[in-house]
């Protein structure tokens, strides 16, 4: 086998077979395969695809470039979930500790923010003290103790991933469906799970904007899931609002703690339901998705999903001070209300432009290297079909730069479309996939 | 401009302004564009594709990062021509001096010879002593001197070219028409010419084996020439079998020394009046091509053409000795006669083995780095359309190496295909466009 063979061939749309990826797979992760050439053969799997076989092969390619979590010792189902991400999507917070409680076992490794989306890793962040980067041996103890730990991704995960997707970012080669699914299904599988929920995001404020791209997507996922034996349940959600009414890094936890305390009944409640129920039926708890959603919900209304957090935040050395008392944590230098201009309903939030003024105020970041804000961020007061007066509140935005908030301002009264007629909800889980 | 989103537009089919291509092709020349960006780029334009004003643009670029010779001393009518290469093509050593005999100047450069295909560099250095590696005002001298010079690229010519070129090489990007054309036109426009007539190959031993890419390929050279003022004649030739009946770098030199010298009227003789009937043409000391081939078959005659072939050697330092007495070069140590196995028309030839059985004897190069042995080729006695009894010679084999004459006498037998019935000869030239 040959290099330049081998981007020819995918280049001129023909199928690899499994050994010439697992033989470009390695070679590339053993430096072997130069940055340049690579990238080319990433142009052309970008352009010209891959079928499933491939799909699937590139997956197993890139999970055994490391180690698979050996979960054996852990008797019992063990489920995660996968978002493609969103803006204010921070359901991961409030589905691990209500499918935990319920007796499951969910090993989840999570991302940063990047972009308009923040990351999951970056949320838990804001809560003092407590650690992501967790060895695997930590890891599995964390998990043993309380049926759940969020974690990052170490050296031993899928190596091979890391290096492409770095690639991939700096080469115009994220967006295609056979990469998205290798890299996220790697990554996953080597959690050693049992089972998968995906919460594929569509809309706006998606990577994928186009409901077609996320249907090809999640049947890839599905298909590649399924050939390595997981059982799995893929939602398509909205994405053309952000999801909740917290964006930011403390901002959502402190959301995801009012769900979790049963204080707050929104679509971000609702979607951590079906999804937490989804993963109780899939490890067989529960009959069917719905009796699945019924426990999830007692594990909100008798507290033991809010317990569960607390003891997970204790495991990985978070300062629980802070959540049992939301209001000791530290506040924006500033807080600047945004005021309707116009009676009228909301009619359309440009999700994207949101996410990257919540950036703009120090939430996110643009590159790898940026430094995060944990208070920074946006509440909203009115979303998609509410009514607000000229002059009412649309949101508040936190940030410590005053010129900040202004551009920032500027960006949310751009992305907020208005209109007379009462508009039709976006449905928030618009097919469900198995 | 940022170099991903313009990576993006390419893989999105869209198209690039000038202004675009010209920043992509500075920053790279620059290196300011790393390999890996610029390769999936590369293959982004290969899948996608470019107009003609794209091409056109980037051919500019390219020229643009180096030097066009001026020739603005040398009052004449400047004419090249350009083949797209193929097995035993060595046109350019007996159109050069034709042409520049009949008063019209010939700014040549040339290339090497790699993998099937040999290079007209390395036949011209098979005379020793012949420099080809002129500077660009020790090129003008010898063209003002005789009417032609026969030179290499230059550090000053195009060098974003021989960046470019190098990445495509090592990244299954070569096979691009847009990029084909930048690469040839950059470099033929920097010899300060008005005219060029192009010489596309098609067949078993060109590059372009299938005619409607030669088609296409022509197409874009022509309206790429057009668009820079250049007028242009291309013929589409048949490479399904060698051309003349010698390949091998001194082999060629002497089969070209028989044409010239009026002794040998085979179709290398033909392409060569056809071309160089073309280029008197362009400049106008013919009415027409026809014209144009009566001028030039009458400088063969009144040895005109020889005598100015001696003269180029001779400025470029070459040993004429071993022209005017062909018997004094050096021989092979093993010359093996390759006989018919059975009696029959010679119906086919795959030339592109015959070119890579031409290399395993010596004459070419699989690496830039390889080394030519200028004696070793092959001298063909029957083409296509020939009557060979059992035992009769096809082809005499000459190599250093007895064990490398075995395995090329095998390429060679499983190369020619023999028929009962006479075959229809392949035409030698398929279309004029211009």
């Amino acid at each position: 086998m040959n290099t330049i063979e081998l981007i020819k061939k995918k280049r001129d749309g023909k199928t690899f077979t499994d050994d010439e990826i697992s033989f470009l797979i390695n070679l590339f992760t053993n430096g072997k395969i130069p940055d340049y050439q690579f990238s080319a053969l990433l142009m052309a799997i970008l352009l010209k695809g891959m079928i499933p076989s491939e799909t699937a092969a590139l997956t197993n390619s890139m999970l055994k470039s490391g180690k698979i979590i050996n979960l054996s010792s852990i008797k019992g189902y063990k489920v995660d979930k996968h978002s493609t991400g969103g803006v204010g999507d921070k359901t991961s917070l409030i589905i691990a500790p209500i499918v935990a409680s319920a007796g499951v076992y969910v090993p989840m490794i999570s991302g940063r923010g990047l972009g308009h989306t923040g990351g999951t890793l970056d949320k838990l962040e804001s809560i003092p003290g407590f650690r992501t980067d967790l060895s695997l041996s930590q890891a599995k103890k964390v998990l043993k103790k309380c049926g759940s730990v969020l974690m990052g991704q170490t050296k031993e995960i899928a190596p091979a991933d890391k290096l492409i997707y770095s690639l991939r970012d700096v080469t115009a080669t994220v967006e295609s469906i056979p990469l998205i699914t290798a890299s996220i299904m790697s990554k996953k599988l080597a959690e050693g799970i049992d089972g998968l929920v995906l919460d594929i995001k569509t809309g706006s404020g998606a990577f994928m904007k186009n409901y077609s791209d996320s249907i090809n997507l999640t049947n890839s996922l599905i298909d590649t899931a399924k050939s390595f034996d997981k059982e799995v349940i893929a939602f398509i959600t909205d994405m053309n609002q952000p999801l909740g009414n917290y964006i930011g890094n403390w901002l959502e936890v402190y959301e995801s703690i009012l769900v979790l305390q049963g204080k707050k009944k929104n679509d971000l409640y609702s979607l951590s339901i079906k999804i937490a129920g989804a993963m109780i039926y899939l490890s067989k708890k529960a009959k069917s998705i719905q009796e699945g959603e019924k426990i999830a919900k007692q594990k909100i209304e008798n507290g033991e999903a809010f317990e569960r957090f607390l003891e997970i935040v204790e495991l990985q050395k978070g300062n629980v001070n802070y959540i049992i008392n939301l209001d000791k944590y530290p506040k924006s230098k500033f807080v600047r209300k945004v005021l309707s201009q116009k009676n009228g309903y909301v009619s359309e939030m440009n999700t994207y432009q949101i996410g990257m003024a919540s950036l703009e105020l120090g939430a996110g970041r643009m590159t790898k290297d940026d430094k995060i804000d944990p208070k920074a961020g946006i509440i909203f007061y009115k979303k998609i079909g509410d009514y607000a007066k000229t002059d009412e509140v649309i949101c508040e935005l936190h940030s410590d730069s005053k010129t900040k908030i202004k551009f920032s301002e500027r960006m949310i009264l751009e992305s907020i479309k208005f209109s007379i007629a009462k508009p039709t909800l976006p449905k928030l889980i618009k097919k469900v996939i198995r």
